[in-house]
């Protein structure tokens, strides 16, 4: 995994500090910037830092193991890729060798919206894989109602089993970052779903106003959709407690990975607090920061029932392709088995938020 | 805007860099320095940039703007100016160019009575721009009672909508950088609004008695004033509330930019209290330490009507005079719009408390 | 102690930056490392350094002394050498030298079944000195149940006065330190004590599973052996509650000196829950972070009976031997005098919670 | 004060670094220097710091001034030199200096039983000063008890108008800078009004024992002494409420500047628990970190009538003699002076606890 290295990655972070040696300044400040003066983005991962573990003692742990069941369908472990466009700019494979990687560990896939390879030869690459997690196929609404449409029915042929929509982006954040690198997508590498972008006219909040899903828009699409459709970039607790009734199928906890909004709530902030809204009547998920085994355990301890990593996957890509994100998803669950053992929990399904100190 | 530059500015803290590169030490010392250690001065910024927002989702963003209504009229951006000192030390434009790119981008001014600038001058050249914000005039009290009525007049007949007496200030405030700095006024700039200052007699407590003004001296100036008159300077929640009977048109919640006493609270911790205080009786204001998009929704979500521009205009205007100020305000008012975007807020006005987590 | 030091070391950090020099950087990581990002391993001494003495005036301190009494019987000072792996990886001498130190000092020592010496060897240099402390084996459970009643028969044999059960460990943590410095075993140092590791099968939740001892299996291992037994690793206050009808003689409050599960709660922050759980019907032990008298004050005023130091002896060690680690210890025992009598508290055995501020 | 400087000192901090320039290493690890980890020197300074003010508009300032009144005396502001032990090893002048200095400046002294300067002397120079403060003796329990009350008969003798007894160091703390600096008196500078010290025997807590003042003793004191005595050393609320019945006539809240018991509790947090334990039934003065006139106001606010300085007379003292301690009060007293007229206190007497946010 790249011979000029002194010692082999042995955890994410490892990943991270490869793949900034490995990609050019103008794909660095894309994956790796965050909204604003990256306050959020740093906060993400430092909320997840602060949280604190009582273990257990004396448990038994006979019959453990990691596996956990989501919209009907048990699978090896609660980890999934995060939606992350442009993976073509992170290693030629792109999209296929997340999916590949991912397919091999027994995690799911988000594909984006974004993806710089046809969602059709993703799917059809692991879509047949044994033991792998789930395949769901992410979307923003679009200007164009209809294309939106043609877009899910896609995704549906193809073989994806669910949607998430994300409803945190209206508007582009004011990513500082990537203007002082005068971002610009390299030759080769684009949006290959969808038509190509469109300037739209008047104010950005006038622009956002025609980007905005409202809950009458997300109740018809989540009612007109052939798959299950899940709301990508909950934070309020009143909004998890009003998509209980607009048809969904589960929630991703999420501030866009500090990409949209700065100074935004942590994740591992809302976590709790839209667990308690929702009472467990919708699965949710979690992304933002989450680098550890330990912090997936959290995230369980909190409510979610599996977490979804973006920059992560973007770091072991750039770093060694499919093998790399292989050996990324490997070690993190190695982390949360050795986590789960030390907090003497038997597995992903039983955790409780007593695990927290102060939880 | 600059050719030696890389990439031009995008956000405030951009323009603070290429200041600090253009002015010379005694210009920055008087404009980068506050009291003591500095301490308050800090806090200002740390304080907005501690709050942490609670975005919404699903709400409809038609019809959203960021206009405001204050004083009996509407303008386009809840930014304002604030008072500064001897502009002219920044930039040879001064305040005629501060004026300029404030009504250009559709924010108020409020002109310091220690401005390097006839206040008849810059009156008269934004007074009759389309689409301005705000005029106001600052002033302080002066021993003299009539020189304080002479400066009212002026301003009033050249065209200022109101005054904005600061309270917090009557001795200047142990500005520690400024005296190790040996700051001196450089030729050719002065206060020109004002006589030259005459040294006063007895201890600094005895000459911060003959220029504070007690409550009855406030009350005896709103009253003969032909002009809303502001009070600039309210940290005390007690204050607000004597202040609701005292005869004034609206208050300015700041602490002078850290330039005065050192340690004080910031003025985002006053200004959600003075908002309970005063409950709506009276429109607030805020300066101190804002400086994102971020931080104006915030303001406004804590109960400010809009906020006041301190160093940041410096900054802009040393950089590239009348241009960079209008450019910074854009900046900051597409921050603005990106910031109420993203926490579903359809204007300036419709922001409520509940999008500051714990508010 | 040295003769290339400039000054001769005053304190426990004064041994770890000499000891830094002296052991090469397989050895250091083995010793120096944590688990993960050593977050834990932080917290441990940052949560002693938090906690502020509230010292009394006016007290008489005649009489005043150190001496505890534990398990029946009264030793001089509440230090005990906590068990490390491998000592003679730190120095030639290894665990023979930190048995003399300790008994020359008046302390205790709980020697490790990893121990690179013999257990009968250690025991039968110090069993019989005059003003020692107590003398007590760590055990893990073995996979072979037989092998445990074996080490458990020798430790007993061999004059050992109590057992340690080290029960948070069922896997190893993921130690990334040493890992990424590829630590191996030094040629020569091995765990003599117990026969070669075999690699066990399945996941690592199947390899913990079986390793955890469950509270049935803690309450035969409690009933069947011949010697007081103490459970280590004990974090949460229920698991205390339980402990109190399982037959144990006494709990040691640890998480392994951070080097399991990172993220756990800090020693300093369970203590005094596990002392309000159990009530005073168990004697609490504690070690994490230990390196000032002041240390021991509030380990005492929060709960403890004594403490244990563990990378403190390795670092004394590797400086100097034994005389470093009788010279550690007395270092150690004088800080803990001067605080005692600077708080005013006459002895190690009358110290209250009230002498912690907020406690 | 100085030809070598580039600008004048313009706070007390300026002295620090002057001093450290011109002290020798054994000299600064001495006066600078605090207890183990020197946490609590810097927490002293912290909580200051930490402590927010919130101003009051529109008071009227009219008769305002600094002074003070203490044990029936009024004198014009409210500071005092803290006793510190051997004054000539920071200048040649010692505590004749500052003795001359506090009187110029209206401030008051405690001369150190360690002076290294006759006391006689000392009085001899200011007793007769008109416009001085306090003229206060520190003392010791000495071993020999007729040597407490030759000392205590030789201050009456002298001129001083009260003593106070330090009740915090039964045992010197574990000052590990001045041990790794291997610290000596210099030749010629040593505590004169004091015989030689000679070793005590036993253990460090059997010669505290001998050291310490119980109630009882301190109550003997007290009714013996012809001079008022104040208690120096006080952090425990039920210390100060225990001492309103022994005879004294004003307590010191004191941690001894850091320099005995490190991770004490802050004097910034003892000051107002004390001050409400005593509810005004004696005079509390306070010394620990005190650097500002804000600090003063601070401290007054929390219950203090007036405050000591430790360290930044030697900061004085070292860079220019008895003017430069001059100067240091006068750049303090203007500090208050501003403080206060921008706090809106028209006075020392008259700041309440509600100018502290949260107090």
């Amino acid at each position: 995994m790249g011979g000029q290295l002194n010692t082999p990655p042995v955890n994410a972070g490892d990943y991270q500090a490869l793949a900034q040696e490995r990609l050019d300044a103008n794909a660095w400040a894309y994956f790796a910037g965050g909204a604003g003066d990256e306050i959020t983005l740093r906060d993400n991962r430092a909320a997840w830092e602060a949280l604190r573990l009582l273990p257990r003692i004396g448990t038994s742990l006979a019959g453990a193991d990691t596996s956990v069941e989501l919209l009907g369908r048990r699978w090896p472990t609660p980890l999934l890729l995060a939606p992350v466009a442009y993976l073509r700019m992170a290693h030629p494979d792109g999209e296929r060798a997340a999916a590949l990687a991912a397919a091999a560990q027994g995690c799911g896939l988000v594909l984006s919206s974004q993806a710089s390879t046809r969602l059709e030869d993703v799917a059809a690459l692991v879509r047949d894989e044994a033991g792998r997690g789930p395949l769901w196929f992410q979307l923003y609404r679009q200007r164009d109602a209809g294309l939106t449409r043609e877009l899910i029915t896609r995704a549906h042929t193809a073989g994806f089993e669910a949607l998430v929509l994300t409803v945190d982006a209206p508007v582009s954040g004011a990513r500082d970052r990537e203007r002082r690198a005068g971002f610009r997508l390299p030759p080769g590498v684009s949006a290959v779903n969808l038509p190509p972008p469109s300037a739209g006219g008047g104010t950005l909040l006038q622009q956002a106003a025609e980007h905005v899903l409202d809950w009458a828009a997300i109740e018809a699409l989540a009612a007109a959709s052939p798959l299950p459709l899940l709301l990508k970039g909950v934070l309020h607790p009143d909004d998890a407690r009003r998509a209980l009734s607009c048809g969904v199928a589960g929630l991703v906890v999420s501030n866009h990975g500090g990409r949209t909004l700065d100074t935004t709530v942590s994740t591992a902030w809302a976590l709790p607090r839209i667990a308690d809204a929702v009472g467990g009547a919708l699965p949710l998920l979690v992304d933002g920061g989450i680098r550890r085994g330990t912090d997936v355990v959290k995230a369980l301890a909190l409510g979610a029932t599996a977490v979804l990593l973006g920059r992560p996957q973007v770091w072991a890509l750039a770093t060694a392709g499919a093998p790399g994100v292989a050996h990324l998803l490997r070690l993190l669950r190695d982390e949360l088995e050795i986590a789960l053992a030390l907090c003497g929990c038997p597995g992903s399904a039983r955790i409780g938020r007593g695990l927290i100190a102060g939880g």
